[in-house]
């Protein structure tokens, strides 16, 4: 079943063209995830918060991904990220055109 | 410059195809507007969470989806909705394979 997986937290930065450079090689390995379909990352210099939106194709994948990737922000300093999983609602999200 | 909107959010329900029933208008509604790219639906049961991830077009679309998005909530029950709104990093976004 598609997962969805939301983090939503503070962030210092970096921002922008120096948030992508930090980051590049991050991406990249997430980007091999076991079960990842997509990831979208958002960041909000006015609010200072940064999010993570992540597609995978099973719960537990997500799961694991989930446990990996708390340690990885503490070390960016993020200690107390929101993060929610859900289930895709598949019939609804294609009705308002999402790409799954 | 597109523009990620999140919502996560206590829910009694309903879930599942009852939920997909319950939206379903409201779905086709949300497709017409203005400068929606797509939004995905998530549910949680067990948490008793949903959520809603939308891209939309620009800030200025974004934000009036937002204000006219919140009564709906409360309508709802939903009274005080997690609600973040962050431009779209491309660069890490296209790495991680999203379709955008």
């Amino acid at each position: 079943m598609t997962t969805l997986v939301q983090f939503d937290f503070a962030f210092d930065g970096p921002w922008g063209e120096a948030f992508t450079s930090a980051c590049s090689d991050l991406a990249a390995d997430i980007a091999n995830e076991p079960g990842l379909i997509w990831k979208l990352w958002g960041e909000n210099p006015d609010t200072r918060r940064a999010s993570g939106v992540y597609l995978f194709d099973t719960p537990e994948n997500a799961e694991a991904y989930v446990i990996k990737h708390r340690p990885r922000l503490a070390a960016f300093g993020v200690t107390d990220p929101g993060c929610s999983v859900f289930s895709l609602n598949l019939p609804l999200s294609r009705t308002t055109r999402a790409p799954v």
